[in-house]
C-alpha cells in the first residue's frame, strides 16, 4: 500500500486546531508531500498552506485527498461526502485513518470502483501477512519502545529518520499506526492485524535492505500496558531491532487509561524490552532515552534529562526541544563499530 | 457463541485415524456430548461410537454436526457438501474449525440463513471485543504456559478441569483455540482476534465468578516463540492467572517450525511468564510443571520427571501418564490458604 503524492490535506470543519493534528503531522514531517489544504467555511484549523478547492487541487497535480481531521467521534462526517465525491471525480484517491471506513460508505465505494480510484482506510489492513519466520535480515533497524502508550515513540522515530536523511544516512521510517501511515504514505497498522500475524506483518514492512540502511520502525504501546502489550511484544520480535530507544513521559502517574496501573520504572522497562528484543536479535542494545518533557518547564526539563542521563549512562534528550542529533550520533557509532562483526564482539561495545 | 449439544461427529473420509483427532478429542473429554459418528464409505477412522446417518442422528436428537476431521490441506471438502446440506435440512447447526469457512460456501450459507440454522466457524471470531481493562475479577484462574507451542497446554487444561469436577470443585475450561472450542462448545480463538483485543477477548471469556470457582484457561504459544509470542503475552495479561503451570516437551531440540531458535530453559521461561503474569495479578505463582513425555520410555519419563521436580521444587507430572491429581492438589492448597488474603501474605506461601 503506497499512497500517491502530492496530497491535498482536508481539514474539513475542524472545530479547533488540535482536531487537525494528523494534517499538521503530515505537513510538519513531509511538507514536500503537501500541495495545499482544503478548509470548509467553519474550519477552525489552518496549516498556513495554500487554500485550494478540488478544481485548484487537480490543477496543482494532487494525487490524493487525505482526511487530516478527526471530528468528535472520529468518524467520516456526512458533511464531507460532497467534497470527497468531487475529489474522486477529479481523479484523486482518498485516504483516511478514522474509525469508520471510506470503503463502507456505499456512495464513495461505488464511485471509486467505477472510476478506478483507491480508497485507503489506513487503520484497517487489507493485505494478508505471513507468520513471522524470525530469520535475520540484512540492514539495520532502530525501534523506539515506551514505558507507556502515547509518550513520543512516533515523534522520536520521525525525528531520527529526518536527522539521518539530513546527514546522508540511508533511512526509512516504517509506519505501524494510522497517523504514521498517513504521514509517510505507507505502512501497516499493526494493532489491527490478526493476532497471529503481528510479528509477520512487522517483518514484511521492514524487509532485507542494504547493510548500511536503517529502518526506523514506529513503536507501539508498552510491554507494561495490560491492554496492548501483546502488540508491543510482537512488534519487538518482528522488528529484530539492533538499537532500541526508550521513550518516557516523566510526569505521568499511571498507564494511559488505567488508573490502577503505575508506570514502570525506566530500568524495569529497559530490562524487559531488551530481553524481548534479544530473542530475535541477540545484539540488541539501548542507545538512548527519549524524554517527552512537554509538561515540564525548560529548567525542570534540563534537570530531568540530566538525572536520567546520569542514572542510565545513556544520552537522554527531548526530541522536540533538542532534536535527536545525539541519538543519531549513538546510532552512527553503532553502525561504524558493529556492522559485520559477530554478535560476541558486538556485545562488548 | 455456544454450540448446541449433543453432537454428531463427522469423520468424513478421514484418510487415517490421526486425521480425525479433533473428533477424538471431543469424544475423549466429553463423551456425553457425542450422540454418534458419521463415517463416509472410505473413512479410515473409527471412534467406536454408534454409526449414524443424518436421519438417525435427527432421531437421536442431535443438535449440531461437528466436522471433526481435517483432510489434507485443512479445508472443507466438496465431497462433504451433500451430507452437510442434509444435516441443515434435518434441523442441525454445523460447526468446523478448518482453514476455510462454512460461511464462505454460498450453498451452505444460503441454506442455513433460509432455515435459521447456525454455521460455527470456530477458528474465526465473529464477536467484537472490548479493549482489556486490567481490572481484578472475582474467582480464580489457572493458566498453562509453555516453553514452546504444541507441548500439551490444552491437554493439561482439560485434564485439570476434569479432575476438579470429579472432586466437586467448581471449574470451567475456557477454550482459546479452535480444537478447544469444539471440545468444550464455546470460547474464542485468540490468535485470530484483532491484535488490540487479545487481552480484552481473554478477559471476556474468563469473567468474574464465584470466589471458589476456577477458570482453567487454555494456553497458547510461548513467550519464546518469535512468531506468536504477542498472542501469548496478551493471553497471560488477560487471564490474570492466580496459578500457572509450565508445560514442556523435553526432547524438542528447537522451537516448533523454527530450526534456528532453541527451546528456552525451563527456569528462563518460568521467570518470563511470572514477570508477565504479575503485571495483572501480583499474586501469580507457578504451582506445577506438566511434562509431555510421549517421546520417552516409561523409565526415561520417570527419570525426567524426578529430575525436573528436584530442580524446580514443584510437582512435575505427565498428565497423560499420571493424571493431574498432584497439580489439582497444589491448586486446592492455593485455594484454601490464599483466598481472600492480601497479596503480601500470599507471597509467602
Amino acid at each position: 500500500m503506497e499512497i500517491q503524492k502530492p496530497y491535498l490535506l482536508f481539514l474539513g470543519d475542524a472545530h479547533d486546531p488540535l482536531a487537525a493534528k494528523v494534517a499538521q503531522g503530515i505537513n510538519q514531517w513531509h511538507p514536500e508531500y503537501c500541495a495545499g489544504q482544503y478548509r470548509m467555511p467553519d474550519c477552525a484549523a489552518d496549516l498556513g498552506l495554500t487554500d485550494m478547492d478540488i478544481a485548484q487541487a487537480k490543477e496543482a497535480g494532487v494525487k490524493t485527498l487525505v482526511i487530516g481531521v478527526a471530528n468528535r467521534g472520529g468518524i467520516i462526517s456526512d458533511k464531507w461526502i460532497d467534497i470527497l465525491t468531487q475529489a474522486l471525480e477529479a481523479g484523486m484517491d482518498l485516504a483516511a485513518g478514522l474509525h469508520n471506513k471510506l470503503n463502507d460508505i456505499a456512495e464513495l465505494k461505488t464511485l471509486a470502483d467505477s472510476l478506478g480510484r483507491n480508497l485507503f482506510d489506513v487503520r484497517f489492513p487489507t493485505q494478508s501477512f505471513p507468520v513471522a519466520n524470525g530469520l535475520k535480515r540484512s540492514g539495520k533497524r532502530v525501534l523506539p519502545v515506551g514505558t507507556d502508550c502515547s509518550c513520543g515513540k512516533m515523534y522520536t522515530a520521525l525525528a531520527i529518520e529526518q536527522e539521518m536523511l539530513a546527514r546522508g544516512i540511508k533511512a526509512s521510517f516504517r509506519a505501524t499506526g494510522q497517523t504514521g501511515i498517513l504521514i509517510s504514505g505507507s505502512g501497516v497498522s499493526v494493532d489491527a492485524v490478526v493476532a497471529d500475524f503481528i510479528s509477520g506483518a512487522v517483518e514484511q514492512i521492514t524487509p532485507a535492505n542494504d547493510a548500511d540502511h536503517w529502518d526506523v520502525v514506529e513503536g507501539q504501546g508498552s510491554l507494561f500496558h495490560p491492554s496492548f502489550a501483546g502488540v508491543t511484544l510482537g512488534l519487538i520480535h518482528g522488528a529484530q531491532a539492533d538499537a532500541l530507544v526508550l521513550c518516557h513521559e516523566p510526569t505521568r502517574t499511571h498507564m494511559r487509561g488505567l488508573p490502577t496501573y503505575p508506570v514502570p520504572e525506566i530500568q524495569t522497562c529497559i530490562d524487559a524490552c531488551l530481553a524481548a528484543a534479544r530473542l530475535t536479535n541477540p545484539a540488541a542494545h539501548f542507545v538512548a532515552i527519549s524524554v517527552n518533557t512537554s509538561q515540564l518547564t525548560k529548567a525542570q526539563a534540563q534537570e530531568c534529562l540530566a538525572e536520567i542521563e546520569a542514572e542510565f549512562a545513556l544520552p537522554a534528550v527531548d526530541p522536540f526541544r533538542q532534536g535527536v542529533g545525539r541519538i543519531v550520533d549513538a546510532l552512527a557509532l553503532l553502525s561504524e563499530t558493529a556492522v559485520g562483526k559477530p554478535v560476541k564482539e558486538r556485545e562488548k561495545i
